[in-house]
């Protein structure tokens, strides 16, 4: 006899009764509102083609890297799930999935993916491997009917605003389609300019020559190169992006002079350099966004500290994000100060920062923010985006930041079916964070009502200016 | 209708039934306890002149570098505020801070102005745009009545002993017109060397020179700068001082021998000296500070951590304290090893170690104090002194360093009027986590009464040799 | 009138009731699950030769440096302690022990000596100064009868399986001894090699030659050093040994090509070499230790990042291991990266992961572990071993690498009498953790009781191979 599977409606509200009843009244208040979604990795082509997704292994398990992270760590081999493109039966992948389904106890992926079977596909019974062909026909099915379509599922979802995440070299195609198929749902891009920023990525004097031939500047001179990036951030602005973002493995800022940051141009672009110029030339850059966001008002998102492709093995076999990018420590006082002296107190920048290293939170990002103008803090980020995660990300934060130099919710996947559970796990556990206060009289109830709205639609909209 | 204003009897009590109950009770016994202060920013002019304080802009919002670095984060201009001594109408500057109060939901800060607006000036509104005038006028009018100088708050406060800080180059004249003046508040003062230990103060040279007028020694001489130290330690310590008190960038002490530290301090007196140099001469100098308090028994606080000054536009406009200052990672077992390895295990040394690092407190703090005899920890410091950062010092240095090897709640503050609410509120905090281990049958009810009054009263009085 | 002393039955478990209900019920199918130690420092003379215990302060105050550090941080001296070997009546120094038991409210040591003296010895009033020759002469009386020689205690205390940790050097005569007596209890050893690995270890030279002298090969060449080290430990695996262990400085891994590694071994095998060739060849040598694992199935443990001896002046009177040990900063990812490029991915690989620096946990520690097939984590260690400890622990790791990549408890303890305290401990914890899960519906009661026993029992015996 299979296993129930029942989302309870108090999941993740704090187990002291009091508190409960205190954040099942906030929660009951947003749990309905839309969802907006400024920064995630879903594929825009979705939308544009409204074309019927695949089988479950296909949607759920092989883009997961969430998932099969887990999976490859307690010895299920990659290869046997499909990852890298060799000929599997899903069926059979999926299979290895559901065995092991309790390896993922206490993850968030776990609450992510029981929302996704019970409420996106209506299943009652938990997954194991006595479910396994249940669920893979069940989800098959559904996702070949037009329920299940991109934008039918964007709309049952609520969604607001969703951006998604491009390279300058793309053509932004889906977007314009998306516009042109006169379909309402609102899809913007956000600049991801690291392949063409940072001179360790792969292929980056290629991608420094394929910006010339989209621009028609001449990105191997400096001059050439800015006013590039002015020109693609301007094309996105026109695809409705509001923000940039940069994955760099350090939260580093340069300020050089003209001549300085042209030499170092010079060498990195010819790629002759070595790894600190590298590092020096991304630092730079940032310095080099920020002005330019001055000019356009894009609002920067900085992503630092993640160890990109750590197993060797796998990087070679599987390429990037393969569940083995490693978060790593991040210092931020020292490193943006150039940046900072250079614009820190210019009230048109806006700059959001995330962290993979928690230490921050509460020693460096809460006492920055809780100064800078331009600085806001992103929410719990990746490793960190779990109850647990943001609980300690509100614990650590809010008493020198307070809660308006935050930014709302990120869900940052291209996990499209758990972006209502994403969200929802973030609404949970900030109305918790508040009842808590309110239990404990530090702020009143009337209070904590309008920062529960706040956190789930107000300032992401302002933060992100959508 | 303005928001009632009340302040819950419960504030700050876990909220399960049960620890409430036994926190509330142990909360009973300390509540009343007098205040003793051993560090803080106060001005000892306040006593010894005994004047009206001046208008609520003055008094609460100007000085108070919590309260405008969050509304200057919010994009508020330090100009508006009457901060760096333009001409602002200070009913106007209150009205920008009535009408972000809600900015400072969740923060420290919030809690310890509403215990003043209650509390101290009996105010029954909360505090917003509608009600700004009315708190403006009546903190305004309350703080020109006889009951609200500083010697009637001091008493009415129940302030056994506050500590002011000074350095060596102060004349504590007011320390000596208090006494004088034949009031029995005991106002004491504290050796802050700082400003002429650290070779990058600004005017480090001057303050050598006036070092050496002060005292009659030549403090451009390694020995006569000694000297002097020894003779302003002796002064301070005629004037009520039982502590000196060290703000240095980190926690590095070194141990050179006689002729280098003699080289050293030629080197950095002349002001010809690097950045590292400066560095090796605040470490030698902590050393000589802990083999004076050996010989004078004055205890050690060292404060380190702080990237003072962070924002050099501010810093430029504004000066020092304006709230950009920010806590950077600070490393203790390899810094302070040179100092231990000399004094280490010296009975008649204290050095009490404060962080702005919490990721110090487990791995490096508690086991360095749950060892070294000379070693005791102070309580959660400036950003963390709160009540998410009291719990969490309390969680991770009592299991290693016990409770015996802390001193009991520093207020650090220059706010006079919040001070009763600060200690307010380690009492509640302290005594919530007591309740919390009553409560896990960790240790027995009367344990957790003897422990509260030992951490309210009875180890500051001890450390601080009060 | 003494302090009567009761254990409650539910200590340590969460004060909410709902949530201590459910945790009650967990606990009570794994209380009584038998003890599996895999890794600790008990001595198998103990049961070898199955003699009495001396008295008191011998057995719990001489060797426990947990107890006598904080003796010791409050201005006892250790040679009142009998610490050191000097001439010191024993009923005396427990009186120095049992007058300060208050130090220890709030700590580990207090829960686990008070089961020791409760449930071992079945005292009914608390230790104080009133109670202390009581304690001693009852604690010592016991000692001397059968019911308390070592093989009766382990027999009482339900332990299927205990691990010693030596020293290639050591002769292993006490675990022939345990096999040759007939006795049943199962006492194996674990491979500690730092004596003959880090050539900063006191006789390191020495330690060469006596390997040498105990294998027959020449442990002053590459090749015969790398030989021994492969016939010890098959000579450890006959001796029940499942695992090495590797205590060193950081967790430095390095890959050096044979011709290098060669040259190293030349200098640290000659002595002449500094400081940063003796952290490599540690490095070089746990890449070493993993090949050797690949080959002959030990598990190996690495605990990193413990400055060793940090007092100077206690160490030259006293030696190692006397409470001044210091946690330090211990990085993962870059570090392991060596090792991991090497043998990362091979399925005969198995390390398990410690860390005194619980910044790593989530940060490093946990995504780690929840990528790479040979990693896993060891339970929260040394200073972290504790209830709060545990839970940071259990927070900050299960949502990143689940359960399942957690290896059960380690008591890690040279204080025989303690063990079962310290296990009841985990066991309470991590059931207080689940039903903290169960009692926010973020997992279900019936998986919830299956990991207790998962963490309990079965885990350990999976990841040590027991």
């Amino acid at each position: 006899m299979p296993r129930p599977l029942e989302l309870h409606r108090d999941r993740l509200l704090p187990a002291e009764s009091t508190t409960r009843a205190i954040a099942r009244e906030l929660y009951d208040t947003v749990k309905d509102l839309p969802i907006v979604s400024p920064h995630g990795h879903t594929d825009p082509q979705w939308w544009a083609s409204d074309a019927n997704f695949g089988n479950a292994t296909d949607l759920l398990l092989v883009p997961d890297h969430y998932v099969f992270r887990m999976l490859y760590s307690q010895g299920v081999a990659m290869e046997d799930l499909g990852i890298g493109g060799g000929e599997v039966d899903p069926r059979t992948a999926w299979r290895l999935f559901a065995e092991r389904y309790h390896l993922f106890r206490g993850t968030p992926s776990r609450m992510w993916l029981d929302w996704v079977f019970a409420e996106a596909f209506g299943i009652e019974y938990r997954l194991d491997g006595e479910t396994s062909d249940f669920y893979f026909d069940t989800i098959t099915d559904a996702l070949a009917t037009d329920a299940f379509r991109p934008r039918a599922l964007f709309e049952r979802f609520n969604i607001e605003t969703i951006a998604t995440t491009e390279s300058p070299l793309d053509s932004l195609e889906h977007h314009a389609a998306i516009r042109a198929s006169g379909w309402q749902g609102k899809v913007i891009t956000a600049y991801r300019p690291d392949p063409v920023v940072d001179p360790e990525f792969e292929g980056f004097r290629d991608n420094l020559q394929t910006l010339s031939n989209l621009t028609g500047e001449d990105c191997l001179s400096w001059s050439g190169y800015l006013a590039a990036h002015r020109q693609r951030r301007a094309f996105f602005a026109q695809n409705g992006a509001t923000s940039t973002d940069h994955g760099h493995p350090t939260a580093l800022t340069a300020d050089l002079n003209a001549l300085e940051a042209e030499a170092l141009f010079r060498k990195v672009s010819a790629g002759a350099f070595i790894a600190a110029e590298a590092e020096l030339f991304r630092a730079q850059m940032l310095t080099e966004m920020a002005r330019m966001s001055i000019d356009d008002g894009l609002v920067m998102q900085i992503h630092p500290g993640a160890f990109r492709n750590h197993n060797a093995q796998v990087f070679a076999q599987f390429g990037r994000d393969k569940g083995a990018d490693m978060p790593s420590r991040t210092e931020y006082v020292q490193a943006l100060k150039p940046l900072l002296d250079r614009f820190g107190n210019d009230p048109r920048l806006s700059i959001i920062l995330f962290t993979l290293d928690e230490s921050s939170y509460a020693r460096e990002l809460a006492p920055l923010a809780g100064h800078y103008p331009c600085l806001k803090l992103g929410p719990a980020w990746w490793f960190h985006d779990s109850p647990e995660g943001m609980r300690r990300f509100r614990r650590m934060t809010t008493e020198t930041a307070g809660f308006y130099n935050t930014v709302g919710f990120n869900d940052d996947t291209r996990a499209f079916l758990s972006i209502p559970a994403r969200h929802d796990v973030a609404r949970r556990i900030d109305c918790g964070f508040l009842a808590e206060l309110v239990a404990e009289h530090r702020i009143e109830d009337w209070e904590a009502a309008e920062l529960a709205k706040d956190l789930t639609y107000n300032l992401v909209k302002q933060a992100y200016k959508l």
